[in-house]
């Protein structure tokens, strides 16, 4: 059950609507960056300031009193009428202070603390439509979110935005983590890492560290109804929100009232507390789905990693590999070692041709002819596992939608409760078919497809049914409101590694953590003991796969490699089968981004904790404390680690498997080979 | 008792010495960079290889791989004969491993960890003189360092170094923390922050972070008889060790047999980390005094702060700080709150002129006569506190010399145990008399003033008096051989803030932690609560005075702000009473160079924990678990904070004290103001 702590409770601590004495609005035009509202973090160490700088609201950002975000534009550029910007008056502000706390019904952490101040201020024009609009600050210690909020009002009700004109004009100088907006292949990218001055337009999130240490992430927060936000630099270091287009020219349509999402900065002294921030969650609305404790969260296998490697095919044939046979061969494969989930990819008809960016042919109601949808989940049910559904799309989202209640009608009869999704196309080229007779394209982040997705989950919601898009609009924190959202792809997985080119490098788990995985869970399907791409090998070593299940988390975890990779590393593969899923708590220990990450985690079931550590292309010796440990008993560690020649260029398979007893006042010295990593499972043997 | 514990003992792992054969070595030129020999450490985290290039002997060094230094040159430019580097012929090689621990007499940490492997080789000439040396590599899994050892031999006896031909040059690219070397003012500059390829002459310890996040300091061990080193770069990443210079124009002069300093490296993933390596340590010779048990690690008070203030003076006369009332005033300041020493600068004759770099008038024997020394030292001894000596030399280094035994006597006769010593010249300035009608000018580092130095400190050794040397040589860990040697000036202390143009600034102890303090104690003399110079402020605010009692090691802590001030701030005061300065043990829990940084450190006499956090001039938020605590207990920890609103520029004194009771399960969350700090001591309030 969700519980909602009230315990600390929402506590006001003020809530002022005053109307400022017209006097100090009239008369003289007002001087640049005259503050006329400001709010402090809890912890005094965020400071916001709003400023009228000829009669246009702005906002600034300082830290401990240095400056962090100098005055920047707050306002949108409308379709068929004016700016709304100029001429604005301040009508009223409030401000108020809440501290509470909620529990998640499954994630990194079960507790999730809530602690800011909120300053909303509403400005209306002076002139012409007097429109107004408000924005809603919360300012927490370790970061701000903010949204505009459109009132119910004559003078706009039908609001097509051309541009939102929100600006970050960043002061610190320093280094950013981003991948490119707006180009072909979503988010799939490698992480550039440059001034951020060089920066063109990237996605969310966007990692910085600055000159003086500080460390920052730009998102969004509750992507609902809306575009996604790119970062455009205009110039030097200020950034305009760059909304993702609407196939009709304008960027996003509203009727009044309704609110953007938040617009995300997290700020922290270290890569760790970046990431161990839960800024966007709190951002978004409480959970709307009630006890979704039929989500189970858990790992899979399934006819995956086989495709890629072009062994099998998801086209028809003689090569398909979801064939009853094969499929039970990965049933059985699960059973014997307690995995909960099988995967099934090509298991429908309308793969045979080309489906990159063309998936009219999909039936998500006809299994192939020689796939056995019925038997093989009643076999599956015989031996316990469960079949984990698959819709690709091709990027025919209209073409889906039109199936989509039946489609999961049927997945729903066959007791099957979790799905894979996808949207195979290139970037805004997504097909939309109103019925018109005209086909549009839409962007994978657009305001459309941001509510198609919110149509499946909220459709798969009412059949008991858990939704795990790729190709995905970003994750802005949504599985706090929609908990059956339970991951996403939305960056370069494990499939890059059997055919990309490059494949991931040694860096790229170091940069997802404190990337990509502020957002959300990643479905990032780990675990190639084979260490064998196509006609590649994994830059990696054995026991960094190991460590990525702790590092790269989601609450659903494929293990992906081939049944008999894992029959022939049966050492490392038992870290595998004993991962848990579903996190108590946890610690970033260490953590440099795209350098190395440290998390340990503790098991939401039992008194379990597990490590994960993972380097770049450079070996590393990281000094661990074991403080997390419960100080009240003693632990059997068992430490998956490189052995001693390990390196991912030419010994990636030189690995280590031991045990020692440990108790929270020992230390590890983890030693990590060049691309390697380290993976403890900490079991207690003693009792409290 | 100082105790080595055998009990890890020394494992000679190998001992080779092998006769290469002659095959190898004749007939074709040897290729470019081909390895003779090469050793890992005991982690296999480093790798030193040794190539023969043209005959030359060259080292470099990889890291997991990836290369750290390329091969860099070994030799000697010899006066009145040929270069000692040419035409070499590896002779042989021998490897061991030891793996051992030892005690210390005082120090940051009780015990002291020496694990590394060795590689000795020697080459020798083909031709003429056939003259040899060795190189002997000690390689641990944080750092390497290397001596050169000249045997006895027919071809070298008398051997005049004109430069030594060291090289290290570096792969990865960085940024570097240094001071300049070479230049007027010894040590006390501000750190320069810049890419390594933009050093010009720099002192050690050198600290640079590579892009890659790798931390690397270079420096040297047991610098005895021999010129300290600087590093010039010579181009791109290449640095030479420039030796300082002697007056007679070459840079060092010995007999054989005889060994030249360790060159050393520390190299680790974390600031952390490389704070806490004892490299520079284990490579000096173990304790030759014995039982030093008679030198007790202590605060002291004193005539100091006024002096910088010009309050009164040095000088005699009206305003003469050394005065018999005023030191008695010290005494029972010092009698009243605990502090073992009272140093009293001024109190001898020949302080009247100028001093500054002309210190012949100085007489070390003789009282001015406003100061009955004697009376003052019965006082001081009645009411169970010590004096400090001082001995300001001016630079007139020969002149001190002619009195030394004499003035230590003085002292030990009075019961004095402790001495600061001062070379206030310019660099290079130190005045040498030989007897011959010469006045020579020597450097504060060269072979002359290091010789000069270790006759100081075993002089005073054979009287059980502690030595603390302001404007001295760098430390290169002689501590461990000479434990009366217990602390040093050589950077800008806080002398700097009364009268510094500029002051130092915020960032100064986080650019000193990982830098100077990673070659020994410094007597920073801290404490100042007042936050007031001359006629500026400090740039910090008032809990970081208290921070930096933990933050800046030293056995021997001043207490350096006037009497009156403390009294005025008895709650901030409390804590430097109370903060120990020997130590169990040290853990350097965050940090980041020239940043922040957070150190814990046990008392050796109690069960006592300290925590100091220090910021530059931004404000931090850090996240320190309790680890380090004892699991068993519970402790109340008190707490001295920045304000809520502190900043050191305009609330440096908004300062808060608290108490909590706080066990090593929990972890704290530590505000720091700009240009603040945090101090918190730890008292155990429950049995084990």
């Amino acid at each position: 059950m969700v519980r909602v702590d009230c315990g600390i409770g929402m506590r006001w601590l003020a809530t002022l609507v005053s109307l400022l004495s017209a006097a100090a609005w009239s008369g003289e035009p007002p001087k640049r960056s005259e503050a006329v509202a400001s709010i402090s973090s809890p912890g005094s160490v965020l400071k916001l300031e709003l400023g009228l700088d000829e009669e246009r609201l702005s906002w600034s950002l300082s830290r401990f009193g240095a400056p962090i975000v100098r005055a920047s534009r707050l306002g949108f550029l409308l379709r068929d009428t004016e700016k709304l910007e100029r001429n604005m008056k301040l009508e009223s502000q409030a401000s108020r202070e809440v501290n509470a706390r909620w529990e998640q019904a499954w994630g990194e952490s079960r507790w999730v603390e809530n602690h800011y101040r909120e300053l909303t201020v509403t400005v209306r024009e002076q002139q012409r439509a007097k429109r107004a609009f408000s924005v809603r600050f919360r300012v927490y210690d370790d970061g701000i979110g903010f949204r505009y909020e459109f009132p119910d009002q004559a003078g706009l009700k039908d609001v097509i935005i051309q541009d939102e004109l929100t600006e970050f004009d960043l002061v610190p100088t320093g280094t950013a983590w981003w991948i490119p907006a707006g180009e072909w292949n979503r988010y799939e990218y490698l992480y550039n890492r440059t001034p951020i001055a060089e920066i063109g337009q990237a996605h969310t999130p966007m990692t910085i560290r600055t000159d003086d240490g500080l460390h920052l992430a730009f998102h969004e927060a509750a992507l609902v109804d809306y575009a996604g936000m790119w970062l455009r630099r205009v110039e030097g270091q200020r950034f305009r929100a760059q909304l993702s287009p609407a196939s009709e020219g304008w960027k996003v349509r509203r009727s009044a009232p309704f609110t953007t999402p938040w617009r995300t900065l997290r700020i922290a002294d270290s890569a760790a507390a970046l990431y161990e921030s839960n800024l966007e969650l709190n951002l978004n609305e409480p959970n709307k789905l009630g006890d979704v404790s039929w989500f189970k969260p858990s790992k899979y296998v399934g006819v995956w990693w086989e495709l890629h490697l072009e062994l099998t095919s998801w086209a028809r044939g003689a090569k398909h590999g979801a064939t009853t046979a094969n499929v039970k061969r990965y049933i059985d494969f699960a059973a014997k070692h307690g995995f909960r989930g099988v995967l099934v990819e090509g298991w429908n008809t309308g793969w045979d041709g080309q489906w990159f960016g063309d998936g009219n042919d999909f039936n998500f109601t006809q299994p192939s002819e020689d796939f056995d949808l019925s038997a093989v989940a009643a076999y599956a049910k015989k031996r316990g596992v469960h079949l984990v559904g698959h819709h690709e799309t091709g990027g025919a989202v209209s073409h889906y939608e039109s199936q989509l209640g039946a489609a999961l009608d049927l997945y729903a009869a066959l007791g099957i409760d979790q799905i894979k999704t996808g949207y195979v196309a290139d970037a805004g080229q997504i097909e939309r078919n109103d019925g018109d007779g005209i086909v549009r394209r839409e962007w994978h982040d657009g305001q459309w497809q941001s509510r198609h997705h919110l149509r499946v989950v909220t459709e798969a919601a009412k059949r008991k049914i858990a939704i795990n898009p790729h190709e995905p609009i970003k994750d802005t924190g949504l599985r706090r409101t929609y908990p059956n959202w339970v991951a996403r792809e939305g960056a370069r997985g494990m499939e890059y590694n059997a055919w990309g080119n490059p494949p991931n490098p040694p860096e790229h788990e170091a940069n997802l953590v404190f990337t990509r995985m502020l957002s959300g869970p990643m479905d990032f399907t780990p675990g190639i003991v084979s260490l064998q791409g196509r006609k590649q090998k994994l830059q990696s070593t054995l026991a960094k796969q190991l460590a990525n299940y702790v590092v790269i988390y989601s609450p659903i975890q494929m293990v992906a490699d081939l049944p008999e990779n894992y029959e022939r590393r049966l050492d490392a593969f038992q870290f595998i089968k004993d991962v848990p899923v579903d996190w108590e708590q946890t610690r970033v220990l260490n953590g440099a981004i795209g350098d190395y990450v440290t998390i340990a985690r503790k098991d939401r079931a039992s008194e379990v904790w597990v490590l994960g550590a993972v380097t770049d292309e450079f070996g590393r010796v990281l000094d661990v404390p074991l403080s997390f440990l419960d100080p009240k008993r003693r632990y059997r560690a068992e430490i998956y680690r490189d052995g001693d020649q390990a390196h991912y260029l030419n010994a990636p398979d030189d690995f280590v498997l031991e045990s020692r007893e440990v108790s929270s006042a020992d230390r590890l010295s983890l030693r990590l080979a060049a691309g390697g990593g380290q993976a403890i499972r900490f079991v207690p043997v003693s009792a409290r």
